[in-house]
């Protein structure tokens, strides 16, 4: 906790997300939040804030005395070299998805967070949506007996090719570290993570490049597998419009869909497992109600949120909605469904983070991909 | 095609299947077919039927003389034998799903077959469902351009402990054969290879009494890769309430959900593959109509719908709904993911029909599974 009453922030990386946090904070959006720093190689990206000050290396920004909490909102590989150098600085830390590219990586992201009155956080803003929440909070109040199966079909991250020939560094080995498993489903992987736990293998289907002129994956099926029998199934792509964002949850009380802002529950009056061992019939259904959980309107308080939880966390010691530490999980399951793709067979959990970082890195040295020329616009090159 | 104007059937096995086609064909729900002859070696399962001809043994009524048809209904494993001898007596014949229980018996069936004047035909009922029919002939057409990915979750055949005391062969590998594969989504399977055509490999996680004291498969994940780069997932089992049937397909025309009697079609605007390859954004989506397309009330036909397919094929050469060498691909689809199970690993189709024969044989000859006794009630044995 500082003495001071603001929160004297900097944000390094100003593309979309970091652009966004800061107008978000210039707004007042986020009481007690200051925007007092910002960083980015490219020039052009700090003239809309020109009254901030600023510097074109986020290791100065760190070393500059100006913020007392980084925002690292850099392209993936810098998330580990920045967020360690913030950390060591002295500074809280908020870290956007993914909080590093591969399990190593995170394990030495989180190695230096020595001094646990340093606030160290990760954008995780998925976590504020009111869905997601009650369906965590029914899991944890034991109203729906154990979970039995899962299935979600994540596939509305559609992405034109132009979205991936806009950034030279975009769904490539060497500058994101993989594709929809990296960029775009950290969220729903940290969200699977924190509502079910970590499953105990998975076995994966990984598609490169199946829709899209890339190399990286842009098409995922996954099975998964929990330590107490339970069953999942992960689907995600950029490939299809319009997809689909539905959660099923099979449990000893019934079935949860969560899809389209509703959470709709169908409770048997008995547990299931109860009842199967019980009924005098082969084919007997346990009775069910249709229950309608209502949820507030919208989906929460999403990235500012996190950014008015980050705070608090400092100022009050609000208990984080997103400790980075937790991060680890949603890159291990990325991590793990690529290592299965590559390997053509499951992967038991814990994965072995250096045996994937191997692999990963012959991915890059071997990597003859050429980003196609761009059609009109401009191609904006990695600056981290 | 005979020259009677009425077919006379002979059904060999009066279990519950046997026993509804009987009643319905005895109320006369099936023009021009005559009930003219029964078998089981259960002879209270005779009594109900005193005014048919009846016969303890299949082949007896095969041999009799008194039909031109039959229909066998018995336990699965001896769908072959009885298939096999009815063909070979030149009886028109209609064999209960699934045609057999491993895909070198459906061979051996199959090549049987060698009077083309015969009809043969599968009891895959549910090809009558008016939504399953529209699925298929929107791909035929055409309109929903290539199939990109299937979720087939299936999980709403609910089966009580009981139901599986209740039969000293059921969910046995001597006595079945397999568990929800071989019993309740030998339909699903045909109607996935009937829609989509048959996948290119199978990767699946089968749990072996994972939620009933049996020996054979309750819950299925089967990952699915088609030749042209399409996925499906397929889910199972019989251990869940209310469970799940829903059939979601993504195809470059956008969306078809088929469930609760609903085909509902979300249609993009443009084909997504030209869409993503001409948009001038990377994050915008292909325009989309919502459609809702009509359906007859109820679910077709189901079994009088292929009994009336059956007669009016052998009377006047009507094209067969479910011709019996189709049969095949459902009972190759449930072995393989079976195989891949037992072998935890992908298996490419075809399928070694050999190698699932050897696989299926052992575990028959190494079970020491032994059936709980049944609390009240009566056990009723395997008859065939």
């Amino acid at each position: 906790m500082t003495t001071n009453k603001t929160v004297r922030l900097g944000i390094i990386g100003m593309g979309n997300m970091g652009t966004s946090h800061a107008k978000n904070i210039i707004d007042g959006k986020i009481p007690n939040l200051e925007l007092a720093a910002i960083a980015d190689q490219n020039p052009e990206r700090l003239e809309k804030f020109k009254d901030i000050t600023h510097f074109s290396e986020g290791m100065d920004l760190i070393q500059s005395g100006t913020v007392d909490a980084v925002l690292v909102a850099t392209p993936h590989y810098s998330h580990t070299t920045l967020g360690i150098a913030s950390l060591e600085a002295g500074l809280h830390t908020l870290v956007e998805k993914p909080i590093s590219v591969h399990k190593e990586d995170c394990e030495r992201l989180i190695a230096a967070w020595k001094d646990e009155k340093l606030v160290f956080s990760a954008m995780f803003n998925q976590r504020t949506d009111p869905a997601y929440r009650k369906v965590k909070s029914l899991i944890e109040s034991g109203e729906l007996g154990s979970v039995e199966r899962i299935n979600w079909i994540i596939t509305d991250w559609y992405r034109t090719e132009n979205y991936y020939t806009s950034g030279g560094w975009r769904a490539t080995w060497g500058g994101e570290g993989g594709g929809v498993l990296l960029n775009q489903c950290p969220h729903n992987l940290d969200l699977l993570q924190w509502i079910f736990g970590m499953p105990s293998k998975v076995t994966a289907n990984c598609q490169f490049g199946r829709f899209h002129n890339i190399e990286v994956e842009d098409a995922v099926t996954a099975m998964l597998e929990y330590p107490n029998g339970a069953t999942g199934v992960f689907i995600t792509t950029t490939g299809e419009a319009p997809g689909t964002n539905r959660l099923e949850i099979a449990c000893e009380r019934g079935k949860i869909v969560v899809e389209n802002g509703k959470l709709h529950f169908t409770r048997t009056e008995q547990l299931v497992s109860e009842h199967s061992k019980t009924a005098t019939n082969g084919f007997q259904k346990p009775g069910v109600w249709n229950v309608e959980i209502p949820l507030p309107e919208g989906n929460g308080e999403q990235h500012n949120g996190i950014l008015k939880n980050f705070t608090n966390a400092i100022l009050e010691g609000e208990a984080l909605i997103a400790p980075a530490g937790e991060g680890i999980h949603s890159v291990e399951l990325a991590n793990a469904m690529l290592f299965s793709a590559f390997e053509k067979s499951p992967v038991e959990l814990p994965l072995d983070g250096a045996a994937y970082a191997r692999v990963l890195k012959a991915k890059i040295e071997n990597s003859t991909y050429v980003k196609p020329e761009i059609k009109g616009g401009k191609v904006e090159e990695l600056s981290w």
